[in-house]
Parts: structure tokens; sequence; C-alpha cells
């Protein structure tokens, strides 16, 4: 097989390591760099490296940020007695953006999974049980994903937190709003109508 | 819209000025130069900018090439009374794929497109003219796309290189081998009968 001149096949080996990018892609996009222009080209090799240097975990959530403390833990306004813990800094932002939470988070870079590999001591938990010591932490919302593996870290933690003698709560099923009942699927309408409330 | 921290959001601008990759496509990639380890984050923006630096055309066929004249263009065991044009380096490895071809390539960067506004003055085709004075070159087989587009072209140099006396063809329309005639369109048909052959 005839192969593609080494700069480019050697750019193209690197963007095959970003989730779900083929070989076909990879190459697309290394073609695509060489029609960059040389200061949009330094540009994105500095932000490359900007990721990789200037990101680090704050200290107290462990949520990517710039700074030792991140901006949310860092705010006067938010309330430091709810914890909401999340699988990623995407949930973050997630919860952010509906504009009604005002407690802290923290997050945990995963979920338990035998499957993968991934077990507690792999992810932020220790940091979470710290944070707990004292009293000032009345609840802990657990917002891992709604899957089996987000299920059963919730899961988990409620029994590793709630011997501490703080609330432990869990994010709600139920179907998505502006859903049609038809097209959510059983589990989803069965936990709707175990989770009804009154109107 | 609470956004992601700086560092992130810049690279993703940079992953979606390339070709198909939209908002979540680019945020995912930013995430996962993040969990690249330092030296593979370094290794990339390298391969990057070497692509700019390392990289050039070949200075008689157009193709990328990381030499002034390309490995193609140096054979001594290349057939130059024969130039294929193409499109794009990407054609190049195609057709040196089949392992059938031993003349030499031109490449045009593009076809010729009012839509797009690509004019004949934006492709190679004055250092493809250039590359037929003199008696050297005997036929230039054009290898554009089989779309409108790839067509004009064709006919365009058709135009302008048969006067000098070089024989000008075209690659042939047809079924592609192993496909079912049912599933040919009409016009690929119609070309193929138009292009039969004695067996």
């Amino acid at each position: 097989m005839a192969e593609f001149i080494e700069p480019l096949e050697r750019l193209a080996d690197m963007f095959r390591r970003l989730d779900g990018v083929g070989k076909k892609s990879a190459m697309r996009y290394a073609f695509n760099v060489l029609n960059l222009s040389d200061d949009e080209a330094i540009e994105f090799a500095k932000a490359i490296i900007s990721v990789k240097q200037d990101v680090s975990l704050c200290e107290t959530c462990q949520n990517i940020s710039t700074d030792k403390i991140c901006p949310i833990c860092a705010s006067s306004k938010r309330d430091r007695s709810v914890i909401c813990v999340v699988e990623d800094p995407r949930s973050v932002v997630a919860i952010e953006n509906t504009g009604h939470y005002n407690g802290v988070y923290h997050v945990l870079h995963g979920v338990i999974s035998p499957m993968k590999g991934i077990a507690p001591e792999h992810l932020k938990i220790k940091e979470l049980l710290r944070r707990l010591k004292g009293d000032e932490v009345k609840e802990v919302i657990i917002a891992t994903n709604l899957k089996p593996e987000g299920d059963a870290t919730a899961m988990y933690l409620y029994k590793i937190i709630s011997p501490l003698g703080v609330k432990v709560t869990r994010i709600a099923n139920g179907v998505p709003v502006g859903g049609e009942l038809e097209y959510a699927d059983e589990i989803t309408l069965r936990r709707a109508i175990e989770g009804r409330h009154e109107l």
C-alpha cells in the first residue's frame, strides 16, 4: 500500500488517538491541518500544549480548573452544604446550564465499572469523603449517569456516605420534558410512575 | 451558558476548523487531549507544526512532498511520457495502490467550480502546461472525479492541451468491479454501455 508522506501519516496517527476517529477521518484532518495558515497551525499546537500545561484539578472538587481552587468552589455565593457528585466535568457544565443549582460539586472522573476495570479506588472518592468530615455538608446529591454503572456507583456511595450522617439523594429518573410517553423505554416509564408527585 | 475552562474551549475551537467536526465532537476531542500523556500531547503539537513546516509541493508535479522533487518525479523507473492529472494528493495514493500505473502525475489541487468560486487560475494548470513544452509528454490522462465538476475540468484541459499535439484521455466511467447492475445509476450504466469494448 502506498502511504502518504511521513509528516501527514504521523499527524493522522495522532488524530486516531481521539475517540471515534477512524483512519479516513484522521487523514482528512491531517490534510485540513496542511491547509491551515501557519499562524493557525501554531495556534493549534499551542492550544494542545496549553490544555496539558494549564489545566489541573481543583483541589477541592476535582473538577478541571486553571486555578488551584476552581471558581465554583472559590465563590462565596455557593452553598457548601450541598455537594452534587458527577462523573465528569461535562456534567458540571450541563448542571450549571440549568441555572437552578447553587451548591458545589464533586467530580469522580468516572463511574465504577468492573467490565472496564474501574474500581472505587480509581475514582476521586477518598477526596469526596475528606470533604464530608466536619458538619458543613448536609446533603450529597448523586448525579452519575442513569445507566447500570452510574446506578451501581450511586449505591456504592450511598453505602459509605450515609453512615456518616449525611443525607444522600439521587437525581430523578423519568420521561424527559417534552418527551412522548410512547417513545420512553419501559424502565424509564416505570420509574417515572414510581417517582410521581402531587400537583 | 456555562462554558468549559478557557484552554479546553480554545482547543475545541481549533478542532472545529477541521472538516465535519461539530461542537460536541470538538469538545470531546479536547477532553481526549487532556487525557493524553504529556509526551503524547507534545508529539501531537509537533506533528501539527511539522506538517506545515516540512511539507511543500513538488516543483514538478505539485503533489505534497517533503523534498523539492517528490520520489515519483525523481524516480528513474517512471515513464515521463505519460502524465496522470488528478485533483488531490489522495488520488495519487489511490492510483499508486492499484500498482498498475507507471507514469507520472500532476496534482491540480482542486477542480474548476464556479459554484465554489474556483477558476482555472486557482488550480495548478499553468504548472501543467509548462511541463508540456518540449516533446517528452505523449499523453495526458485526466483522472479528476467523475462528477460534473471533474468532467468540466477535464473538458477545459482537453481544449487547452490537445492543440499542443498531446493526446488527452479520460479515465473510464462504468459499473464498479463487483457492482450489481441494478444498483448502478442510469448515467453510469449508460456510460458503461457506451464505453463497451470487445472481449
